[in-house]
């Protein structure tokens, strides 16, 4: 039987899975976390409005009906083209047929990985944890601040890039100052607190219409954010972010403003983009190799001719779905096709969010923003996330973050409240994690 | 203005915080951690039923309408009883007119403190995180094991401690094995997995009469529970626990067997009993020191002359509520006064939760097990869990589980891949927290 390895539980992973059931293969499926993540909603653990549970789902639990598939827990290394196999970071290799490459992107600095501490990115749960406890350690050490700069320092929330990311984060982290902690101290006014939006470029959320980018901006305005574009940040450092030749002072920065691709596409060698993306061919196969097929974020897919398809769900989702269908077809013919048919974007739009009852929406010719764009996000996020139990809960959560403007998950479990300006430490028994919160 | 400081933000601060609503003092409540915490439910969280966020709500959003009460997370470390100062860690003071010590316990592993890490028990939330991780790990490296003896060691599960924790977890662990994860291996058989109760005395849930210990008993091992009482464990070490002579190969142990107060306590320089707890006089105050009442689980209350009242949370909230009265009473009479009541327990029963539709309850005469004692279980758990939101959220999770035997929160976000006879590392980004795995 044909032994199709898919590297990678994301978007295009998955989906590839799920159009492999019951089909005549083999599946293996490789991921180094245990859990499919719902990329989209991240942000919303990172804000603390959803538990990290709500929009994670076992893998191996959304795959248990595939009696044809497998799910490994591990990390591939390297991938040897020649000899058909893949190598796993503890030693073990896996032979394939058909080898689908979903391994996603991370961050990247731009070559100044030493900011990756102090401004943590948004992949994993892992990471919208940190964040999320950076976030509520800030206020609740602005709280004790001993000085003004101090208390200063800790309530500007500075996010750099104004992608869908970085709109999302900042428009979130204004509303929680403005309404969910307003109340909360005794010492400090949440409200006093500053979220600022730094972009390189000229626009927020660039790869959209004008006019919607201008709408976005307009709603992060209102919202209290300090929006600035056309401003390069230049470093970042424990004490705060310099850009556009300015220093603010921060203790809570988070990064949204760039992507790199899986390392594991360079032991491909086939060409790789600057973003370390896989250049494919029409039918997301690497050249010379029409049995290793790349997807989503993992690939540079020249879109008739044009710019790249970008790194968004639905490209992963289609790339995935079209994946399944050439395996099928072929392993049903026994044979690599040479007729293969390409594969064939179809782009449904864009959607974004900024805050309780504002968002913006680009599909096709319509471009509307506000109330009903929003209701629009909503509806299409909890169809796509994944579990009857999760859609219940993430749409419970979120009527109750809209009638109260409460979050459900202000939880700071794993930090100790280091602060190396007043050397506090509530570490607690010895069995306790701990995350250095610089 | 009176000032009341309140060391720790459990049942017994809550409370006493609560009931000091509008009164003419200034409440000071100190807390290491930022959430107040649901510990009845807190293996349910340790056993992926349900996240962290729904047993755990901010404190200084529990009494954001208490104006007199001002929240500080930070950690106490001494208390300076003659000149009425407490000092935190960070070298701050804050000086009291009273003062509730209410820092709760934590595991006592009776002078073996290096079985901790291998051992981990269940009192934070990153306790039960933890616990959680190395669970789910553990029949993921099953799945992927080299060997037969591999596989066994990581498919035992032994809890130390036949408590209502012990119970409870061995119990969930049982259901885990049994249907949550019936169908989602390929190599293994979850059912396999033996899940170990080991317990020093006599019988399970000690404190019960003696024909629910019994029921208990047999209902966990119609679950499949492995009841050893009267076995001692004289070892715990990476590869498993040796009791009654017999060393039982695991890789993930629960300990549920000790608790020792906070150590805290001993800065008060009064008499402590066995397990580190202050012996306060019939008004929960200590000798000398009518302005100092120590509560809850760091209170030995000597109950009528006999046994001293057990750590529950039912103890903690009257005592809480007690201590509310006490100083709101004295504070309008402007003194201490010689006639303060004493305090009185209404002890209104017991309950534990074996599973799945069966629990055990011992309230006032009557003594019954089953359906009706889970559904009671269900009730007064969704009634003393604080907040509209998580009293929804948590019955829609517990319904789901009911119906699906699924869980919700089966997540390992911290944890690296990471098993000494294997060699494996899925250690990712340089920026993604670890917890080390053993």
């Amino acid at each position: 039987m044909m032994r199709v390895v898919i590297l990678g539980g994301g978007f295009a992973g998955l989906h590839t899975a799920k159009g492999l059931k019951d089909a005549p293969v083999h599946v293996t499926i490789v991921d180094r976390e245990n859990h499919h993540l719902f990329q989209p909603m991240l942000y919303q653990v990172a804000t603390a409005a959803l538990s990290p549970g709500d929009i994670a789902s076992p893998i191996r639990s959304i795959l248990r009906k595939h009696k044809n598939t497998e799910v490994l827990l591990g990390e591939a290394s390297r991938v040897d083209i020649d000899s058909r196999t893949v190598h796993l970071e503890d030693g073990r290799s896996i032979g394939y047929d058909y080898l689908i490459v979903g391994t996603g992107a991370r961050h990247s600095y731009f070559g100044h990985d030493d900011w990756a501490d102090d401004a943590p990115g948004l992949k994993s749960i892992a990471d919208a944890v940190l964040i999320r406890e950076r976030m509520l350690l800030a206020f609740e050490l602005a709280e004790q601040a001993a000085t003004p700069a101090a208390r200063r320092a800790l309530l500007n929330f500075v996010v750099v890039g104004a992608g869908p990311t970085g709109v999302e984060v900042a428009g979130a982290l204004a509303e929680i100052k403005e309404y969910t902690l307003r109340r909360d101290f005794r010492n400090i006014n949440p409200r006093e607190a500053r979220v600022i939006l730094l972009e390189a470029g000229p626009k927020v959320l660039s790869t959209y219409p004008a006019e919607l980018s201008e709408k976005a901006r307009q709603n992060l305005q209102r919202l209290g954010v300090d929006v600035r574009t056309d401003t390069m940040v230049t470093d970042i450092n424990r004490d705060g972010v310099t850009a556009g030749g300015e220093f603010i002072a921060s203790r809570t920065m988070i990064w949204a403003a760039g992507n790199i691709a899986s390392p594991l596409l360079k032991s491909l060698g086939v060409p790789l983009d600057r973003q370390g993306r896989a250049i494919v061919e029409p039918d997301c196969s690497i050249p010379g190799h029409r049995e290793v097929l790349v997807l989503g974020d993992a690939a540079n897919y020249p879109h008739q001719g044009e710019k790249p398809l970008p790194g968004v769900c639905p490209v992963a989702i289609q790339m995935g779905q079209y994946a399944a269908r050439v395996i099928r077809s072929e392993t049903l013919r026994h044979k690599l096709t040479a007729d293969r048919p390409q594969f064939h974007y179809r782009d449904k739009g864009q959607l974004a969010v900024i805050g309780r009852g504002r968002a913006v929406a680009d599909i096709g010719k319509a471009h509307f923003s506000g109330f009903i764009a929003w209701l629009l996000w909503i509806f299409v996020h909890i169809f796509f996330l994944i579990g009857f139990r999760n859609r219940v809960i993430v749409l419970m959560e979120w009527a109750f973050s809209y009638w109260t403007y409460g979050r459900g998950a202000r939880l700071i479990a794993n930090a100790s409240l280091e602060d190396g300006a007043r050397g506090a430490d509530i570490a607690s028994a010895s069995d306790r994690r701990r995350a250095t919160v610089a």
